[in-house]
């Protein structure tokens, strides 16, 4: 199978090397705006080689798109109007309800697979990727009545080949989920590092005391802007309506906390204990 | 040296471990209230025998508290009551002004080091203890000019053998850094695992979309409500200041999310991308 890759950052790049060692994808070419990764990626040998547009394009009985959600709808229409009309497009976006309605109406929506492969790091670029990214993770494919026999099939072998678990989801579903399990981690890891990088400038070397907890909380803190704001952007909705819930928690916290309530607050992190039911590691 | 381990969880177990590894510690005994954690230590091999409380103290070169901050205030007092002239002895609470406060009179202040091992991981018990929990992570010894030479080559010994790095620090400066580098992390994960367990009862299998950035800050969620609770109380000054910067801009974030702010989100995340400085890997 001929691949286009449309993004050779970390997402597009892992997924390169995961299809090439399998077998699945025989020529493997690249598309980047930034044309130093798209130079990287072919000295990392993520793609074969980088070509103009419309003959990466017209090239491939698969393409992925793996940049931004706000470039991704942009792009998408035009990428399906210039597809062969056995290609499948697949994309990675971590929103899915406005991509799916940038190509709600398109002549070639059945050739499209809306997907959510949901895997990565707080690390971006083409020296990110790495095979392996997606083991045993979960994949969210929307819409899956749109997309014809033929597409679903490719999408899920790509995922298979991942070492994915794909499940199925409707776009606002889909959107609402992701918004807690997902955007709202990073929102509060954003602004953890901030809040402590603010009071740095009063407090030096209070970095000195930071413990292995710290830096799990605020690993997420490294995340790419450019990828984030347009998915904290289209998810606004259900993120804003997560943050409330968030910051509304953190409240009565703080109120039990100054009325030093022992009581109230080892009854709030009992609670929260029950996440172990969920990570078992 | 004579070694008697007071709370036989991960922090006290572990540092018995490297103490008996390492050679310094000749003999290991324990002390902990809860009977099934005492005899499981012993089993373990983690202290070599449960010894009566007065039996334990009097027969100390060394003693180490490592019991929830509450308990420790409550305790320390009659620790030092009890211990022979020229034994020394080291807590490893993670607040410091009150138990520095509970011993500031006491006749025998000399032969105590308040000190902090920043180390620990969201399991607890003697099962949890292992060798090299300590290794490269920095130590915080308070109070330095208020114990005897004697006490304080002691400690240092004992730090230098867990493979820390100790530095010295004011009671009120420690307390107030580690609200923001280490209790607010807490807290923001406590919070962040109760707001999804919340919208979990209407919404299924949201897990199944957790990626591992969710498993990262949502992990101290696990922690002990027993050891966070008291220090939480303990520290509940600069906590709450903390928590309420935080609080600040969350919602901060959440007035330019619903705004659908791009430009200013992005600001944001860029300026929490500074957290990169600090934290290189």
């Amino acid at each position: 199978m001929k691949v286009t890759i449309i993004g050779l950052g970390l997402i597009g790049g892992s997924m390169a090397l995961d299809l090439r060692k399998a077998g699945v994808a025989t020529k493997l070419m690249g598309l980047d705006q930034n044309l130093s990764n798209a130079k990287k990626a072919v000295d990392l040998k993520i793609v074969d080689e980088v070509l103009p547009e419309n003959e990466a394009l017209a090239k491939a009985d698969l393409v992925i798109l793996a940049i931004p959600v706000n470039a991704l709808c942009a792009f998408l229409p035009s990428v399906l109007d210039a597809v062969n009309k056995n290609a499948v497009v697949i994309d990675a976006g971590s929103t899915k309800k406005m991509i799916c309605n940038s190509v709600a109406n398109h002549p070639k929506r059945n050739q499209f697979v809306a997907s959510h492969p949901i895997a990565g790091t707080e690390f971006s670029g083409p020296e990110a990727a790495f095979n392996g990214l997606f083991e045993n993770k979960t994949n969210i494919i929307c819409e899956q009545e749109k997309s014809s026999a033929k597409a679903l099939t490719t999408a899920e072998k790509v995922f298979k080949t991942l070492g994915m678990n794909t499940i199925f989801m409707e776009p606002e579903e889909h959107d609402k989920h992701v918004a807690y399990v997902s955007h709202l981690s990073h929102v509060s890891s954003f602004l953890l590092g901030q809040t402590v990088l603010d009071i740095e400038k009063d407090e030096k070397n209070i970095f000195d005391l930071a413990g292995s907890g710290f830096a799990s909380t605020v690993r997420l803190a490294k995340s790419s802007p450019e990828m984030w704001t347009p998915i904290f952007e289209q998810n606004a909705e259900y993120l804003s309506q997560a943050l409330l819930e968030y910051i509304m928690h953190l409240q009565k916290f703080q109120y039990h906390l100054q009325k030093r309530d022992a009581k109230e607050l080892h009854k709030i992190m009992t609670k929260a204990n029950d996440i172990k039911r969920i990570l078992k590691s």
